[in-house]
């Protein structure tokens, strides 16, 4: 089977990593943005060949994965669907979908497939060298059909995701912005409001900075990824991270409540709550 | 000397195992709640030797850890006061000060003396189990003196931070709590209010707890700590935690107005913010 990766980062080049290792009949074909990346990421046992060139890379392709920032994910579809071959397969890997699977089924020749997919894994560093075949490994991996999807195109992509470590779930794309927004993006919003609480101060900015501990270094580590990738979460799924927004705000406001009263009650039902829940998502 | 330690928890008992083992002159009288907590201080080597009885434990000690819960220190200060030996120096570990320290002033007899501190160290097991000698390795450490604390006084202290491995960095008592209130108790705050966010969820609840990441993980590490702590912190360093919330919200607002623009520089002006701030901070 010929598999195209169309941008080699760290998902694009942890997907290619695993599928080699699972299956030497795999043929993959890395197409990154920069000539020079094939070079790193056949020496890195990501891909078997690779070229820059768009549309011939994907014309024998069977599956193409679109590995690329969530504003390119559109343009490469538009670019590439003339190319592909009869019943080729795309899928891709952007955080946010209703906007992106409404548009790509658009775009898609007939007797060629798309399934919108997100797997729920990454790390702050999101260039190639920090592809790792088990990135994927027991983490889910959202698909998002819709009733126009190919039942096919679904089970081939989902054995694939199988193979990659991952946890196959389903969902429509509505439910999965809804989904993400709360879990990802809002949070996003949040870390970095946080760390901007300190910058703005005026005063005691720089005692802040000596003494900020472990504590915040977690809290706010995802205000450290790339703002490009931030900024497309927010434009692509802008009404469900307002959404989710509103939602924290109610939440936090309960507890700012709780402290004003001064109530030891009324802040632990809150901070009870947090902690349990948590721990039941994380022991 | 002679150093009491009143709570073998996480903080007193890594105090205990780090001057053990930095001078063998000091020895260590370990005062913990429950009687039976004596024997496992000795095994870990946090302490020479132990008691339950408070008043019987401080009275030879030259200096006095109080590493109990907040809400705790004033009561043992009052408790122990009067037993203490002429040039004794008592000093806490709690995390917010201007209260503990405008009230520990007038307790204490005269002839001793009293130095508030603060290590900027922990992790989310605060039991004795969880102490490690090097806790306070490179950690920030804040003695918060004021007028009437003695310079003699805040010299020992700051000895003992250093053979602890801890940075001295004083500041005074209010300071201190704005300071912590930013850093800490304030995220603490926005920490449970992001998990609550998705307690509270009535359709998707399942399906955010199952997609949950790394990225959320971290995020909210935090509000999987003792609730009982998060009220010791809210109650005594309410005022600054109020504050606190009020310079998050505005943050959090300004980002909100970006993403509601939809406009991708004012987004990454905040986000591009947080990242070098954040960046300068750790690394």
């Amino acid at each position: 089977m010929k598999i195209a990766i169309v941008g080699l980062g760290l998902i694009g080049g942890s997907i290619g990593n695993k599928l080699k290792d699972q299956n030497s009949k795999f043929k993959i074909i890395g197409i990154p943005r920069r000539k020079k990346t094939i070079d790193l990421a056949i020496k890195l046992g990501a891909i078997d060949e690779g070229t820059a060139d768009l549309t011939a890379g994907v014309k024998e392709a069977e599956v193409v994965f679109i590995c690329t920032p969530i504003s390119l994910i559109i343009p490469t579809i538009n670019r590439i669907a003339p190319y592909l071959k009869q019943g080729a397969i795309v899928t891709d890997v952007g955080s946010s979908k209703e906007q992106i699977v409404e548009q790509a089924e658009k775009i898609m020749a007939k007797g060629t497939f798309f399934v919108g997919g997100h797997p729920m894994a990454g790390k702050e560093k999101v260039k190639l060298e920090a592809a790792e075949a088990d990135l994927f490994q027991g983490r889910t991996w959202i698909l998002t059909p819709t009733r126009k999807t190919n039942p096919r195109a679904i089970q081939v992509i989902s054995r694939l995701v199988v193979l990659l470590g991952g946890k196959v779930m389903q969902m429509d794309p509505k439910t999965h912005d809804l989904v993400v927004a709360v879990i990802s993006h809002m949070p996003l919003a949040v870390a970095a409001a946080l760390v901007n609480t300190i910058a703005d101060e005026k005063k005691n900015r720089e005692k802040m900075k000596k003494c900020a501990a472990s504590g915040f270094r977690d809290t706010t580590r995802i205000a450290s990824g790339d703002p490009e990738l931030g900024i497309d979460m927010f434009v692509t799924n802008q009404k469900a991270v307002l959404k989710a927004l509103g939602s924290f705000k109610k939440s936090l406001s309960r507890l700012e409540k709780a402290i004003k009263s001064g109530k030891n009650s009324a802040m632990a039902k809150e901070l009870a709550k947090a902690k349990k829940f948590r721990d039941s998502i994380y022991r």
